[in-house]
């Protein structure tokens, strides 16, 4: 390798140092954060589910509300909930399996209020609210309860909340927010969903 | 709820079951997959990890290779190697750290060697090359190195791949490619980074 791509890639990557220690010392606002992982594309569960999985590598307390899977052999549920991470997953499963709404919102209901009594809970460091974007576009929970619940949370709490379409004023109340969008799914390939991988 | 809202809904979940159970009944091929987990948002590894904790839920076998993160406290590390993943971590941290182009192809190579022989091994059903996008953007390892030892690998591996600007090339072998856009982050309002969320 010649020398001087060596000595730019230094001055390079000492100027990039610079820049990220400086934005460091410059963050100095300590709480806890709220998420959102919204989009079109794969990984916004599985990315809750790593935050989860992370703060509990950090022995952090943390509590679970799957709105969208329920019935399936759940890997994510398997392997948290004996790790000590509080669970609860809406009975109903999918909504276009149940095909009944009156059903739907009493089962949204009833792990809300779990959800509302965990975002309580300071002894909670991560709440993961994983596709509850959907109880709010199908009415199933009102939205400002949400708002209210997440805003009056106890200060060093993190919440993640992943799901489709986020409505805007979760996107408001965010820290940080990321959109993943879909470039290409294999399923559109007629590829079949993977255990391990999709569920 | 008036009754004709009831039956509104009913007949949308109907016709979206429909869809969905077409799709599902449409998709046969059973493979590993390959996924690429792109862009300039949070939330690309965390979602390759909640992967890996998924199919560790599923008792599936999981290798690890992180490319960037090293020194630090590691959440993700600290929960999976203790469960049975294999992890192997690139020793010199974050490249703008370093400052040292030699030492990181050293380091990078040492630890592409190991994803080699991941890649070959039929026992593990899901890799991780979390970060490996940037050694291929700094010129570290290879690109078709790394295309062909992931085409190569046994048909059920599934392998994720992480990291901001991946190659078109990667992009082209995925079955499943995200990305994550970055529409807010907690850092540029001046939040410090957090244990258990950023790592």
């Amino acid at each position: 390798m010649p020398n001087q791509n060596t000595q730019q890639h230094k001055l390079r990557q000492q100027k990039l140092k610079q820049a990220v220690d400086a934005r460091i010392d410059a963050a100095k606002q300590e709480k806890g954060l709220v998420l959102v992982i919204t989009g079109n594309g794969k990984g916004k569960t599985t990315s809750g589910f790593g935050m989860v999985a992370r703060a509990v590598g950090h022995q952090q307390q943390c509590g679970v509300a799957q709105f969208i899977k329920g019935t399936w052999d759940n890997g994510e549920k398997n392997l948290l909930e004996q790790l000590g991470v509080e669970f609860h997953v809406m009975a109903t499963g999918f909504t276009w399996e149940t095909q009944d709404k009156n059903a739907d919102t009493l089962a949204a209901q009833e792990i809300w209020k779990q959800c509302q009594r965990m975002l309580q809970d300071s002894l909670l460091d991560v709440v993961l609210l994983d596709e509850i974007t959907y109880m709010v576009t199908y009415g199933y929970i009102e939205l400002e309860e949400i708002v209210a619940a997440i805003e009056s949370r106890p200060a060093m709490q993190s919440v993640i909340i992943t799901g489709r379409a986020a409505h805007r004023r979760l996107i408001e109340i965010a820290d940080t927010v990321s959109e993943v969008r879909n470039v290409k799914h294999a399923f559109e390939s007629g590829i079949k969903a993977r255990k391990g991988i999709d569920w």
